[in-house]
């Protein structure tokens, strides 16, 4: 099954629980745009690409379930189901490119209010589609890239699970993988949530991807002793001039990775970057709960001393010195960034 | 206590558990060297000084516990103890300088096998308490380089638990802490055996100096960020050049401090240096149980899929490149370290 699955018969939005994996396989149905929110904001579904299709289904919700008697109404629900969910995270930029569509689609002029709605859950439809099939061919574009025999570190999860299907760095490795080219990966456990250890391994295990989980720490060790050729993450937003903000710890890994020139991978759909922005350090990073750091058990027991308080910045920002190429559905993008992001993203030609 | 107390009267080693610490503060007693090399390699006892102070105290066990009826059986048997203790765990140098130190006190003449069983038992203590006062020396020579109001990353434990006591990097911070410095210290929590969460929150707490704990993931964050102003960690072996290994992640840190021209320092007693290796490329890097990377819970349940693999290298190089000075008892050496390294451990004044 997707990620992600739209049931229209009941409208109601099904979720894999993402913070139960790979523990136990439990299916979370959302049924409102606030129970999506909420969904989105405790991490039942992460991953960029995932949740700006779990936000646009979030204003589908809303939109099957309205209690609207005209049309102005209706737009009114919508665009406050759409601010809800806009707020529920605050660095993945395709949650706010996802909910930019639908709320052009409100503004829109349509016949009726039954009209609207239809052509709401349509186009939350639509994204997750489109999801699917930029993940095709970004992975296509970048498997390209990798060799046979090659060993990669892979951060934080970039499969299936983070978007609606598929996957993009996770993907382009799948890609490659069926190419018939022999891949190992090291993944990245990726602290403090751990979506490496969890839900990586869980993926690559049942793609049949030979992989070995590390410490984030010792991706160092890897590069510094020639053990790893290529490193691939994804992305949550990618500044105009190619900064990537994404999971923490990738910006640690791409410099250790570039300071042994092991070259670096940035892999994400054209929604994930904002134009908007000239350079990574305007991109809001979320800090997020210390439970995530503390809730930490070994032998059954706490890991932290009573008391003990921590800090939890969930992204952190990669500057686009240390990316050797950004891969995209629209082709691979090379430095400088600044120069051949936009162009690539209109749709020219890169020289 | 300290985290090695020897009991005369019994010929008895008791060590404080740091495994269990901080969920329970519990005492193992080591009567033997097989026990004592065990508790090395298990990590009952760790921390560079701290082994090779146990090392030292399980050479005074076989000593006293002897089955030999001359010097010369006796000799043997000690030298079987060092041997074994020696293989105990590979890249923290201190244990093989005070192995060395306890073999060329047995090789020594002596009057009887009585008096080389005090000799050595006098040297084990001796050892033990000058690492003390080389921690308290060392402290005061590295505690001039925090300012008032620093915020400081530290990786791994290097505090009472990794010495006899006082502390190497942590001892600098609680000696500047002491003169009324006011510093707030950003836990690595040191991924994977979690010694800063679990051992540096400890001490930190106990200290009364200010803490947060972050995942190792997070400090680049801090760094770029302008957050933090200094780094510190301790060493386990440093090459004459003064490269230096030590807990895996160190290497990743020192690059994101680096990056970010933030100082990194490096704090040891003298016993850490090995000049006999030019480049850290030649210190042996102990890789560990995968279950150490594998064997993590979150909310009662096991976080890897099963059937995973994990790689789990315990230590890694950070180039002398990457360090802003070294922090000994014999004083503060800055680069070129090739040449100011041996200089300052001759004892000859840096120019």
């Amino acid at each position: 099954m997707r990620t992600l699955e739209w049931k229209s018969d009941s409208c109601e939005l099904v979720m894999i629980d993402q913070r139960r994996l790979p523990g136990s396989f439990e299916l979370v149905t959302c049924r409102t745009a606030e129970e999506t929110a909420e969904a989105i904001r405790n991490m039942t579904v992460r991953g960029a690409p995932a949740i700006g299709a779990a936000a646009a289904y979030g204003v589908a919700l809303a939109a099957c379930r309205a209690h609207a008697k005209d049309l102005g109404e209706l737009r009114a629900e919508l665009n406050q189901a759409s601010a809800l969910l806009r707020a529920s995270r605050p660095t993945a930029v395709n949650l706010m490119w996802a909910l930019d569509r639908m709320n052009a689609l409100t503004a829109a002029g349509h016949p009726s209010a039954a009209a609207l709605v239809e052509r709401v859950v349509a186009e939350a439809a639509q994204i997750a589609d489109e999801d699917v099939q930029t993940n095709l061919k970004l992975s296509e574009v970048g498997a390209e890239l990798i060799e046979d025999g090659d060993t990669i570190i892979h951060h934080c999860n970039t499969g299936a699970l983070a978007v609606v299907d598929w996957g993009t760095a996770l993907g382009v490795i799948r890609r490659a993988h069926a190419q018939g080219k022999r891949i190992h990966v090291l993944v990245d456990e990726t602290r403090p949530r751990l979506q490496g250890a969890r839900l990586t391994a869980w993926e690559l295990q049942q793609y049949g991807i030979p992989y070995e989980i590390i410490s984030d720490n010792a991706a160092g060790y890897f590069l510094r002793t020639g053990k790893a050729q290529k490193v691939f993450f994804g992305a949550d937003r990618v500044a105009a001039n190619g900064d990537v903000a994404n999971k923490v710890g990738s910006y640690m890994l791409a410099l250790a990775a570039h300071a042994n020139h092991v070259p670096v991978y940035s892999v994400f759909p054209s929604s994930t970057v904002d134009l908007t922005l000239a350079n990574g350090d305007l991109i809001p990073i979320e800090e997020r709960d210390e439970q995530e750091v503390l809730g930490l058990q070994m032998h059954g027991e706490p890991v932290t001393p009573q008391g003990a308080h921590a800090r939890n910045p969930a992204f952190d920002v990669t500057p686009n010195s240390l990316l050797t190429a950004l891969v995209t559905e629209k082709g691979l993008v090379y430095p400088p960034f600044r120069i051949n992001l936009p162009r690539i993203l209109r749709g020219s030609t890169q020289k």
